[in-house]
Formats: C-alpha cells, sequence, structure tokens
C-alpha cells in the first residue's frame, strides 16, 4: 500500500509539473505570436485599403466576395489560378486523405465537403484508426526482436554490460539513426523539392507528422506546376507509415529502457511486455535490479536467466 | 515455432486487407467528393467573374490580393471584419493552441507564423507529447479499477460469469456510456452554440477530436460574436482531456477483452498489462482460456487465483 500511496503523490505532482507546462507554453506562444499576427493583420489591412483606393468596389461588396472566398478556401478550393489546375480528390489526393485519417494524422489541407463525406469519414476512421495501430504495433512488436532485443543481447554478451546500460545504449543509438532517417534527410529532400520551404519550414513538418499533431499548414505536394504529383503524394503516405513504425519503435525502445530503470514501476505504469516464447536476453535481471525486486517481487523471481541465452545464436 | 508462423500468416492477411481497406476508402472519399469541389470550383469561378464584371479591377491585381488574402488565411489571419476581431493569440487562443499540440490534436486552425514560433511549437510538442501519454496513461491505470477490473469482478462475483462473458459486458457498457458522455451529449450542446453547426457537423466534429485526427474544418469558439470566448475555449480543452481519458480508457478495455479471448496472443501482440500488488479478479483464468494455456505456458501457470479475490471486498 505505502508503494501505492508514493506512486499517487508522483502522480499528482506530474500533474500539477503538467499544467504548469501546459501555462508557461502558452504564454510563450502568445508572447511570441501575437506581435507577428498584429503585424499581419495591418498589412492586410493597408491590403485591402490600397484594393479598394485603386479600385471602384465598394466595401461591403468586397467584404461579401471574400467572405465566399474564405469559405471555399477552408474546404481546400482556392480561387487563385494557379492553385485551380490540382483536384485534391483524385484517387492519388484522396488516398493521401485517407492515409492522414487513419493514421490521425489529420492535416486538414483538405477536408469533406458533403454531409456524405462527413459520415463515410466518420465510419472510415471508426474502422481504420484501430486497424492502423494492430498493423503498426504488429509490425513493430517483430522488428523489436532486430533493432531493440538483438543488439541488446550483443551488448550484453559481447560487451558483458548490464541490461541498463545495453538498454541505455541501444536507445540512444537508435534515436540518433531514426533522427537522421525520418527527420534530417527528409526534411533536407523536402526543402529542396518545394520551393518555398526553408530547411526549418521542412523539419517542423516531418516533426508535426510523424507526432501525428499534422497541423496542416505545410503539405507536400500541394504547390502548382509540381510534376508526377501523384507519384509523389503516394511516396510521402509511404514515407509517414514508415516515419510512424520507426516513431512507435523508439517509443517502445524507450518503454524498455524504462522498465529496466524501474520506471514503469514507479508509477504503476503498464510495463513493455515482451512476447513469451522468443524471450529477449535479459542477463544480469535478478543481480542489478534492487528497485524492481522491491516494487515487484513474484515477477523478477519466476524469470527464468537459464531461457536467456537461447534466443542470441538461433 | 508453429504459432509464430501462423501469426505471421495473420499478419500478412491482415496487412493486404488493410491496404484493400485504404484503397476503397479513397475511391469512396473521391467519389462523393470530386463533384461538390466542381461544383465549388465553377461557384468561385462564376463570383469571380461577376465581381470583375461589376468592378473595374483587373484580373492579374485581383489575383495577386486574393493570393496575400490566402496566404494570410492559412495562418489563421482573416481579412474580414467580422472575423478581426478574435485574436488567435491572446491566453486562452494560445492555450487552446498549445493543448491541441501536446495532445497532438492538432487542428491547425491557428499555426506559428514566426520561425521562433516553429522552432518552439518543436520543442514544446517534443517534451510535451511524450509528457501528455504519461499522464493519461497514468491516470487511466487508475480509472481501469473503478471501470473495468471493479465491474468485472462484481459480474463475475455476483451473477457467476465467466472473465471472458464478464469483459464482454462491461465493455458494451462502458462503450455505451463513452458514445452518450462524450459524443451524443457534447454533439448537442455544441450544435446549439454554435450556429452554423448542424447536429452532424458537432458529432463530426468531437469524433475527430477525439480520434486526435483534428482535421481543423470545425474549431468551437472561432465565429465572431462570442461571448464570454476564453472561457469557451479553455471548456472546450478540458472536454478534450477527459474525452481523451475515456478513449483510452474504452481502448484499454478492449484489450483486456482482447486478452481474455486470446485475440492478443494469436497476433503476438503485447498484452494488456495489469498492476502488480492489486491484482484483479479473474476467476477463472485457469479454466476457461484453452488459447491462453497454448500460447503462454508458465504466465498462466504462475497466476495464483488465491489472490484473486482480495481487492473486491477492500
Amino acid at each position: 500500500m505505502s508503494s501505492n500511496c508514493r506512486s499517487g503523490i508522483m502522480v499528482s505532482i506530474f500533474f500539477v509539473f503538467y499544467l504548469t507546462y501546459l501555462f508557461l507554453g502558452a504564454l510563450i506562444f502568445s508572447s511570441i505570436e501575437r506581435p507577428e499576427e498584429i503585424r499581419l493583420k495591418d498589412e492586410l489591412r493597408l491590403l485591402k485599403t490600397n484594393f479598394l483606393n485603386r479600385s471602384c468596389v465598394n466595401s461591403s461588396s468586397l467584404e461579401k466576395f471574400l467572405e465566399q472566398v474564405l469559405t471555399a478556401n477552408k474546404y481546400g478550393v482556392s480561387i487563385l489560378k494557379n492553385a485551380s489546375v490540382n483536384t485534391n480528390w483524385d484517387f492519388a489526393s484522396s488516398l493521401f486523405f485517407a492515409s492522414t485519417l487513419i493514421t490521425t494524422v489529420g492535416y486538414g489541407h483538405t477536408t469533406p465537403l458533403s454531409d456524405g463525406g462527413k459520415a463515410f469519414s466518420i465510419v472510415f476512421a471508426l474502422l481504420g484508426v484501430p486497424f492502423t495501430m494492430l498493423v503498426l504495433t504488429a509490425s513493430v512488436q517483430r522488428l523489436m526482436h532486430l533493432f531493440t532485443y538483438w543488439p541488446m543481447g550483443v551488448c550484453q554478451l559481447k560487451a558483458g554490460w548490464s541490461s541498463r546500460t545495453a538498454s541505455k545504449v541501444q536507445f540512444v543509438l537508435l534515436l540518433g539513426v531514426v533522427v537522421v532517417c525520418f527527420f534530417v534527410v527528409p526534411a533536407t529532400i523536402f526543402s529542396a523539392i518545394e520551393q518555398t520551404w526553408t530547411f526549418l519550414d521542412s523539419f517542423y513538418f516531418c516533426f508535426i507528422s510523424l507526432c501525428t499533431i499534422g497541423l496542416g499548414d505545410y503539405v507536400p505536394g500541394e504547390q502548382s506546376g509540381q510534376t508526377l504529383r501523384p507519384l509523389y503524394k503516394i511516396t510521402v503516405m509511404v514515407y509517414l507509415f514508415v516515419g510512424l513504425m520507426a516513431m512507435l519503435l523508439v517509443l517502445r525502445s524507450f518503454h524498455k529502457a524504462a522498465d529496466l530503470h524501474g520506471l514503469t514501476s514507479l508509477f504503476h505504469l503498464p510495463k513493455c511486455e515482451e512476447e513469451e516464447e522468443d524471450q529477449e536476453p535479459i542477463i544480469d535481471s535478478l543481480e542489478s535490479s534492487e528497485l524492481d525486486r522491491e516494487a515487484l517481487p513474484h515477477k523478477q523471481l519466476t524469470a527464468d536467466p537459464q531461457t536467456s541465452y537461447n534466443s542470441i545464436n538461433r
């Protein structure tokens, strides 16, 4: 019960920290973005005045015109000549939209216009989101052997490291590889393909996408005059899926490392469970984990250290 | 090894189904939305022509004007008189933005304008997204006792149901309560508050938000003339957090039920682990789960049925 109480206090402290974090973030966003917003608003006001002065349009008819333009734009339909050659609902774009829906990225650069489209979005995501989670989890579960358990086992056997050290090193290496392969390299490619994107813009796009936030301020393949647009859209879709798998792999490796360091039991969180048959090698779980033993009495004692070596030489 | 092979085939079949699902979805979206898009585009073209005919503006200067209007609109800055009273970066709106960022909902109705804002978004989400996952998981882990293990235990003890039946009934009941409390009731409220939203729009908003898709075509508190806008924004934020907790609870209850029905071991997926100390009552786990025993030999055998009853009478 005392460990229960301790974890309750930890969670309360975390909750207070969390709220503070959120409030501080809001303050910083407000202070960074407010001046930019005011500047842009002033610019727009000047633009409108100048436009009205140069032309014989009256203010209210311009207002009504712009209102309709912006409403259409909200649904991804642009009044501009350049943009109007692109359609949002050809097969490749629809596929891209469907994939952002079920991966919960949801850029919202195009959104369903009709009631039928909205209702279908609900049904499609209702099945598709759990389906995606299942496919991603099942794939990552298999990748864990190659990218987490195997390197950890090698470190433990060859270098004689403890499972904690091995998990730390493995996690840092995996994180490095994922950052390079799924953030730095794609960001470089996007900033080369998309003419108006800087490297920061592209990196920001990769990050916002692979965290499934998907703000939609930057979406590839939306500029006019891009060749092979359908192929480009589908490539980005594949990048999203593989990238999400990599993110999930990093998350589960972190979870594994947190388990070994006794962090999950400290907060009474679910543990990162490994498969029963291909038990990964945790050689010194009985020696070095004093913290674990305190919190998880029978789990540690029932683990059979003999089976640990089996999976490596297969 | 044969169970490993079987699960490999299952995953491959699922993968093919998944791709088919995605392609079919794209086809349906394309067929529903394409005509709507063409209609809206025609309307806009007519609007532009009419506007040009009635005024003495030339086509290229209007084009340039509209380009700037739409760029500003992309960042959430509207040229319309009505909308310009609302700021996107006051404290309440920034708080709302920050919360949509770290919960990965990411409507994108407002997005950072400056490079500083983009860089800060990356840093803020990098810490905030895992932080949110931690807080939500820790909270839901505690709610599981009240909403999953306790009702299951009651069903098993009082009605004498098997753990499988109890988990099914508990899941259906929980799902019903969540749908009413977090979808139907909020959708009714939103459709009353937001003048232009139908019930379908509001329901679609609730669904797209609580799946963390967050397309951003419908965002509460963005219309002009709404009173108590900051309070409204913060209420919506609280709704999002509590709703996400409820969704996670449903997901974990489903996971628990899937475990008991041997579905997770069939696909070699991680199981929904319960806490070590407050073991929940799974009375007949040793009797009815033939499938489980095959796949998970020692897990089932080391479970101590004696401890199962303890947690109920506390």
